[in-house]
């Protein structure tokens, strides 16, 4: 498959790895800033291209790999030809964006955190995807097959669904071990000392649901623990509510009899 | 050593098989719910006790791992002896609790988070310690030096801010795996999806500072993906204000000069 890559960021350079590994090859490449896809473009052996407009009639796929509010914009330029294949690789965008200009279109988006300077394994990823008719997701389905053992078809609200999870289990949880780490900088703590709890929580998850392992002050409904925590938090009025609202939050879930934390 | 153990919770059920397992012998055990002791004391071989006020005299070390609103009770009603050694495992609670009651005391705080149906390597667990004078504190690290390769010495405010930290890094990171447990069973999506996202999040996690590889729509500032979320999310309001507020602060912090997120 001859295969040209919008976008040059996190999903992009993960992505086109794994379709090279799989023995296609990426020949066009653009992103909205040009120098960013003259490096891309030699990292890989592809060709930059300075305008959507460029790309070839002999195409096969087309994929958007660009931020959520520009994948419109690059639909709407890419020069239409017969049996091409549009996809995007986003959570949230529904694939009726790209419906709008070509009939033969899908989505294979990456259930996965990405950083440029950091390898993953994609072959276990999740890969979402969804086709805007039976040919275009049986082609979807090939080439995700390759690039994963995981496929999912999923429709355009539950991939949003999967991105809203994906966020608090992901980037909310990332900003709370901030939190944590700016807690033990400010008080000359060594933020190792809670890489095994981290470690021991993500453990439980694996072989656990969530609900079975709760642990902590809030779950105990330890009233005493929870106040002093408040009390020492006040200098961080920010901090200080997370703590009450997450709290209160575990609080009525788990101990739904003994009221609210003060 | 010939311990006393307070306490059938899931840190005095890991510490005692740690304990025991370093050759030391649990000798009596209470706990506020008398048939806990009884069956706790039958697994570990050694005796329940009814009150307190039971403590033998030739016992050397009590632990006290009781819920923090316990300790001070516990504490009070401990018949002392001469040279006996006086601990509690509480991260919140500070020593001074300890102090009124007996000239020798101390802490021994295990940084992790314990589930009675799952084991951990107790060797790799941080122990906080701290003790009321050079002896009592001598006679800590070698036991806890017994325990744990990490062993660390703090002193009661620093180790309330570890266990805020710990309160962060992993109760409320697991409410946050809970909520999106919660997205995905009410739409019929499988918990499984989200398990690679969370390992790789904690991976990242091992090797890097949680500064380093914040990733997400907020940390983007990706406007048009987070309305989206939280028009997705009304439903859910108490999700949806976590949501806006986690985006705001993640906003704040790595992207400053963009403003707020609607």
């Amino acid at each position: 498959m001859k295969i040209a890559l919008l976008g040059s960021g996190n999903v992009a350079t993960h992505m086109s790895k794994a379709l090279i590994k799989a023995g296609h090859s990426i020949t066009q490449v653009w992103s909205r800033n040009h120098n960013h896809a003259v490096e891309f473009a030699l990292e890989i052996g592809a060709d930059s291209i300075n305008n959507i407009e460029s790309i070839l009639p002999e195409i096969d796929i087309i994929i958007i790999a660009v931020n959520d509010n520009g994948i419109e914009k690059a639909a709407s330029q890419i020069p239409y030809h017969s049996r091409q294949l549009v996809l995007h690789t986003s959570g949230t965008t529904p694939l009726s964006v790209l419906e709008k200009y070509t009939p033969n279109c899908g989505v294979m988006y990456p259930l996965q955190t990405f950083s440029k300077l950091v390898d993953v394994d994609f072959s276990s990823i999740p890969l979402c995807i969804e086709g805007n008719n039976s040919e275009a997701l049986h082609q979807i389905k090939a080439i995700a097959s390759q690039l994963s053992k995981n496929i999912n078809e999923v429709n355009s609200h539950q991939r949003a669904l999967l991105h809203i999870s994906a966020v608090f289990a992901c980037n909310f949880t990332n900003h709370f071990y901030y939190i944590a780490q700016q807690i033990l900088e400010n008080n000359n703590l060594n933020f190792d000392l809670l890489r095994p709890l981290i470690q021991e929580t993500t453990d439980k998850i694996m072989l656990n649901m969530p609900s079975e392992v709760q642990t902590g002050p809030a779950y105990r409904n330890d009233e005493q623990t929870m106040e002093e925590h408040l009390a020492i938090l006040q200098a961080q009025p920010n901090w200080q509510e997370l703590y009450q609202k997450l709290s209160q939050d575990i609080v009525k879930i788990h101990q739904p009899s003994s009221g609210r934390p003060k």
